[in-house]
């Protein structure tokens, strides 16, 4: 049976693209490597087509299907489990541009096209395409659609959801759904679009999208800011909105610890502020000026003024130049490597009402460190869109595997059940893939997950997209 | 039976609350008077736990509710049928504002909370809550999600829809769901806000809502421009994304005759270049400043000095002044009054991808004039949207009930297969409602149908929120 839905699949892509033998786990481990899982097959169709004659093939035959793009994801959301039952159906045979429309500021790709490679493709067109990520790289604009990803451009773009104008789906009959719709304004029924988005691939496979195109800004300045504490960082984000307005793309906030991790680990970078005892905080500020480089100096100058009056920042630098705009970025992008140089560490990926940060931030601090003494908290993040990496480091001295061998758990529970007590997210941005199934059961209302299984039913009835992913089997 | 209902529906809400006799008329017709229904009762809860009960008593007694805002849509989606059978639950008891959250940007309102409220409750503040339509002063917050309404500042701030964080609804189990996050960002499973939102009272009642706030603008100007082709108003708009970048808050354009009737039904309005030959077309445009006035005009000067380079602009004024900006937002906010006064009409509210509309309206107008010789051809919205409001005015000396009663259908059906011909929508921003639940079923794909009534099925397998609404019965 397994061996005639293989050959099945083989008739359909081609037999160069059902892959059975030799080194697989590009396609069965995720990212992170904390699963390593065991296909019946990887299938890589070439074509909308194709991928509805295998999602046909697999229904016929009950077998689940793992939708897979770049297999970037951080929340093990697109790997097979450990059966060798599961057919995994890669995207990344389907990378094409299919219509890059300017006057209606929209461009239509496939899939499996890399995100990076989108940003060019609106780049060499003198357009922005804002939804930029770590793994910009190697995922693709399947992938980040199916996890809603996020990023660092959120505050002033949105989510992936956000710009999405539309889809074409393969639903778990295999049949296609065109919703390429490139429109604005469409209320004709239900909004099934932004239902597949953020939906991991367990209702059906996007196929392709219609997404939205920006203006190229003028200029993109940043400016670094000591403050003297978490509330202050928040009033510098009320004012930032109000003097920047939208060319605000960028409030990223910094603990001190945070930084003191860069400043050991990467001696080349120059960290601004980093011997300030009365700044527990630094924020990075970004503004993207749609006139020039001079006037989105005079802009933060403006902002900055105001600032220093308020009392909420004690000193600040803007970048001089659009290199030195790169190298601020570059310290807050490379705290992660830094926690990594630092040794094991457990990461978090929350989110809370940015007026509610700095109530939690305390008594997560509090709690954390009452409850395991030694705990070191690197706290940064998206404060502008509420979401910080509130990772947690093993304590000095202490061996990082026993550490997480015995504490994980525990500091999950702590931040997560703090997070709930702040009525706020435990995945903002990574998604709830396998590996937080059963937060969301845990964390999720009742009423919430019920009508989440009966959408599940309604378009999945077999359950064989993506099993166990989101919602526990 | 309806008699025992009716008992349990006073017990709930209270005697005064629910409404059988005498005229219900505001409740029971819709809008435009073109349905008269016939409810069981009218329902007025004043909480969500009073909804959850109606909600519950009625379900168990297998009676539709229609679900009710200011009663103002246009598609006829929140009226009963004439049976004396459904009873109709009015939101407008539940006005409260639950929280504003200046820090996070957010305000939390309930369902009935007057539009116009929420704007100046938002302005009061010093925020601005962006959604604005002609019915604000009497439509309500739920109402506008239930039909994710637009109007005239979706181009910057996008529809309800992207307003919107989070919702509290009441099931058509009669079970609550607190899903009033006011989170950026949040991926923990399924997005069921957005299926409520827009979903028109079909799957859930919306109680209430947490949305988004902006800065005020220091300065909101507008530019009136004559363009010589429909070609020439798509290549201003994207000059003006490119120069006002978001601060192009309006692109409006209106057609030769749409101004003509304005000019000569409102002579006290000066219509800049009403007779300028060589200009079929003139585009209203709004530019919302985070800095001064004076800057909004440099920048408007800026992007007209370039507009008239490039050709697609013949002459323009800007505001002097926001008096003289609100003149001219209000001769664009004048041509649906102008028409009614020249006489009957036939209004429709589709969209097109901007890039495709020269060629949409060229062969419309063609088809139009073929077919029904004289019709005259009011062309006028929101450009910027790919929104218009192609309305077709009575061949002039004929008499127009006459012209309805032969060829509303006939206009329809070659105004909606011409849209479907160039892939847009038959419903921009109106929604669906009982009046175009038929040109749902006609015009969209039966996977997409297929979807929308396996989550109806899913979500309301008793079928009595608001039936025959989207989808028909």
């Amino acid at each position: 049976m397994d061996q005639q839905l293989i050959a099945t699949l083989r008739g359909i892509v081609g037999d160069a693209h059902v892959l059975t033998d030799g080194d697989l786990s590009a396609y069965e481990q995720d990212w992170r490597k904390r699963v390593h899982g065991k296909s019946l097959a990887v299938v890589r169709p070439a074509s909308t087509q194709e991928v509805a004659a295998v999602v046909k093939a697999c229904a016929q035959a009950h077998t689940p299907i793992i939708a897979q793009g770049g297999n970037t994801g951080l929340s093990v959301g697109s790997t097979p489990d450990s059966s060798g039952q599961q057919v995994v159906l890669s995207l990344l045979r389907m990378q094409a541009l299919r219509q890059l429309d300017a006057d209606n500021l929209t461009v239509t790709v496939e899939a499996g096209m890399i995100l990076q490679t989108l940003q060019d493709t609106a780049d060499k067109a003198g357009f922005l395409f804002p939804l930029s990520l770590a793994a910009e790289g190697s995922c693709t604009i399947g992938g980040n659609l199916g996890t809603n990803a996020g990023g660092t451009q959120v505050l002033r773009y949105g989510n992936a959801r956000e710009l999405c104008l539309g889809l074409e789906v393969v639903t778990a009959q295999g049949d296609i759904w065109n919703g390429l719709t490139g429109l604005r304004k469409d209320n004709t029924g239900y909004d099934l679009r932004d239902l597949f988005i953020g939906s991991e691939g367990t209702l059906g496979i996007i196929t392709a999208a219609t997404m939205k195109l920006f203006p190229q800004p003028a200029a993109q300045l940043t400016a670094f800011a000591a403050v003297p504490s978490m509330e202050a960082a928040v009033r510098l984000l009320g004012l930032a909105h109000q003097h920047l307005a939208a060319g605000l793309t960028g409030f990223e906030v910094m603990g001190k610890f945070a930084l003191s991790l860069v400043v050991k680990h990467m001696p080349q970078l120059r960290v601004p502020f980093a011997d300030m005892a009365e700044a527990p905080y630094c924020v990075l500020l970004e503004n993207s000026d749609s006139e020039s480089e001079s006037h989105a100096r005079a802009r933060f100058e403006h902002l900055l003024e105001l600032a220093f009056e308020d009392g909420c920042v004690l000193d600040a630098v803007v970048a001089e130049s659009m290199a030195q705009a790169h190298d601020l970025w570059h310290i807050r992008e490379s705290i992660p490597l830094a926690q990594a140089e630092e040794g094991l560490n457990i990461k978090h990926d929350i989110s809370v009402q940015a007026s509610r940060i700095p109530a939690f931030v305390e008594y997560a601090d509090a709690v954390l460190l009452r409850e395991i003494p030694g705990v070191r908290l690197v706290n940064f993040g998206h404060l502008g869109d509420g979401n910080l990496h509130y990772n947690v480091q093993v304590p000095e001295g202490q061996d990082g595997k026993q550490f997480l061998n015995e504490k994980e758990n525990l500091v999950n529970t702590l931040v997560y059940d703090a997070v709930a007590k702040f009525d706020g997210s435990f995945s903002a941005e990574h998604g709830v893939g396998a590996l937080k199934a059963d937060k969301l059961e845990h964390y999720k209302s009742p009423v919430a997950l019920g009508m989440m299984r009966a959408i599940k039913q309604a378009l999945d009835p077999q359950a064989i997209m993506n099993p166990g992913c989101v919602l526990k089997v």
